[in-house]
């Protein structure tokens, strides 16, 4: 069976407080950079067997459901590839 | 001054152990998916001002030097893009 590469971009959604993103705008804007709207997000990348990009996609949308993502505080980008 | 979007993806250089992502891996095979090499990583996205592209991605190039990115455990791709 062909293989695929899915990459996620996992990012909280607007309004979701960013702990993380704040505490790295602070400290850009204590070295003296000039950043704003600072996000941290995920990034998840894994491999899997599938018959088509398709059904490769379908299948990483169910992992994102069950395990990767909390659609009450996350959103996501998918990009799916060959391998 | 122009506005320029940043996005870093930030990953673990190879050989790094990961231990978020052997938890993933480990979830997604309890759940019955056959996922394999899962990788976590980070997504760090912000808006700067700057003259040009160049000049925004030298910037971030900067910050990921200072702060961002820790050279030795991690490597990153980085996308500038106009606001």
């Amino acid at each position: 069976m062909p293989e695929f590469h899915a990459q996620l971009r996992v990012r909280l959604r607007p309004g979701v407080l960013d702990p993380a993103g704040q505490a790295v705008a602070h400290s850009l804007k204590d070295l003296g950079f000039a950043a704003r709207e600072v996000a941290v997000g995920k990034l998840l990348e894994l491999t899997l067997p599938a018959p088509t990009a398709e059904a490769a996609e379908a299948e990483v949308r169910r992992m994102a459901a069950e395990l990767l993502v909390n659609p009450v505080l996350e959103d996501f980008e998918l990009e799916i590839s060959a391998r």
